[in-house]
């Protein structure tokens, strides 16, 4: 597990502490950030990142970038709340715990009077990190059975201890199987354009004493054809009602070729990925990136650069959340 | 089309003139090869890449290699001959190309004298580059018809001009489109570990004035699955009796989405790519690449690397080749 949580406190409470993903591995860089652009150029530029980890981010964010706007004056903060909120929900418009922690921020605020409303707004950015350390766990804890004694997992991106405050999603079953003292093996694509697999899920595992091995993502569909993967577990930013599943590009091409071979395909993440008020996955809006982020291209040569895609739920096998594994259609009524 | 031909003879004629892939799109230098390691080197190293072109590499670099290590004597020449062949064989080892085109140069030095052994060395080797620019050409004409105005086309690694001597194979039909005034577009995977399709296959086509989009390879099935695609078109390294392919990896991947999405998946290759001595997918050696080329990872972190993957002949729609579409089983009664 981490020593460096991705996402907390500063120690003076003052600042959203962060891990600065993009020097990694290469570097350990913490930063401590207190002003609103500052957060959320975080955000966007992916220093912070993985749904649930964005989430803790933008409320710790938002706790402290009002606090320091308002010089602690609860009405001067109530003022600027409804800008704040936008601006941060705005960062990264697909994943949905993102809106999710910020929208509950801001009901939060609404009931309760000025001279309370940044303290509250303390209180619920630690319940939020708090509920999203316990998640991961209960995640690793529902996931235990799916990992086996001398398990190969194949995985996606990052959705480990970097993604979130607490132990992770996808690599949640992952980490509580190492504990549990089982042989774990665990692919990880390297995850074009941004390289999370081999940058992040490989340091946090082969950090933790896991065998872990980078492979291109265009070799994902040869290693699953030979059958040396047990289970494909990949996170979610946001599962639609019918349970379809925006997660980072890749994972689509990764399912058809799961569903090819007969290998099952889990998604795991936190209860409240789940998006009731989305039907399903074409109604979705895609983030597109920068051409940069592909690295030297032939000059004029533009780029098609999808943050995310989308695999229709008859590719996946089950669904891993905090609450157990579950089934769609993920109705109101069951939420 | 290119100015500077992937692979000829040095102005000269006493070595084998590549173009270095491992610089483009950033610079463009041209080597003069003359001695067997250098030559096996830029084999190796992707310097020289595409089935035909390495093909062509190796005959012109046996014939210029061999004239020289004899100082023109022929039966020197064809004492080093045996040695010479397997080595250039062994470079690499899932090409088809290359065993075939060092095997026929073999087969021409059994036929003639030691005084005549160099000299038609040097004329087989210039039969095998004319042959393959006009295998390029017909290629082109065939897969005219799979191209009509304004036709989107993906495409996956390099199969170009700078995979051959002439015009390439994949991309000759989108040049004969393009020459014949119609308006194409084409994605360009970006082809990790080696980014063959960002640096060469967008280099290439824009220089000759094609449109050309890159994407991460995981972004292939979402377009695919956006219906942005007519035609997925990709070279091949071999194609076994059966039908089965094996390309760059991330072939296989693009195959399932296009047959996930009913978009056709055309293998376009020269006629020699076509191996029925191999009945099946499951025979073809495939070459593992290093770690180094998925660039940095965390310290102890080993990479899997296949340079090919199989696609299985069912998800194959079309084989396009210099004697037109065909189709298997390829059985030697048909060659």
């Amino acid at each position: 597990m981490l020593t460096i949580p991705a996402v907390g406190w500063s120690p003076d409470t003052r600042a959203v502490r962060i891990l600065d993903q993009r020097l990694l591995p290469a570097q350990e860089v913490v930063r401590d950030l207190q002003q609103l652009p500052e957060i959320i150029d975080a955000i966007r530029t992916l220093a912070v990142r993985g749904a649930p980890a964005i989430g803790v981010a933008a409320a710790i964010g938002l706790a402290v970038a009002l606090e320091q706007a308002s010089t602690g004056r609860g009405a001067q903060a109530r003022r600027l709340l409804p800008d704040y909120v936008a601006r941060l929900i705005a960062a990264r418009p697909t994943a949905v715990n993102l809106a999710w922690a910020v929208e509950r921020m801001a009901r939060c605020a609404a009931l309760v009077a000025d001279d309370t409303l940044l303290s509250t707004l303390r209180l619920e950015a630690e319940v939020i990190r708090q509920e999203d350390v316990a998640m991961c766990r209960a995640i690793g804890q529902h996931g235990l059975p799916l990992i086996p004694d001398g398990s190969r997992i194949l995985t996606h991106c990052n959705a480990g201890a970097l993604a979130t405050a607490g132990m992770g999603t996808a690599l949640a079953p992952v980490y509580a199987a190492h504990a549990a003292g089982r042989l774990v093996t665990v692919y990880a694509d390297e995850t074009r354009p941004l390289r999370q697999g081999a940058r992040l899920t490989a340091w946090e595992l082969s950090r933790a004493g896991i065998n872990v091995t980078v492979l291109p993502d265009g070799a994902a569909a040869s290693l699953l054809a030979q059958q040396q993967v047990d289970v494909v577990i990949v996170g979610a930013d946001r599962i639609t009602a019918n349970g379809d599943v925006a997660n980072k590009v890749g994972t689509y091409g990764v399912a058809l070729a799961a569903k090819a071979h007969g290998i099952p395909f889990v998604v795991a993440a936190p209860w409240n990925t789940i998006d009731p008020a989305t039907p399903a996955g074409r109604d979705i809006i895609i983030e597109y990136r920068d051409r940069d982020e592909l690295g030297a291209l032939p000059p004029g040569v533009p780029a098609w650069n999808p943050a995310f895609d989308v695999t229709p739920h008859h590719l996946v096998t089950a669904y891993l959340t905090d609450r157990g594994l579950v089934t769609p259609p993920f109705t109101l009524s069951v939420l």
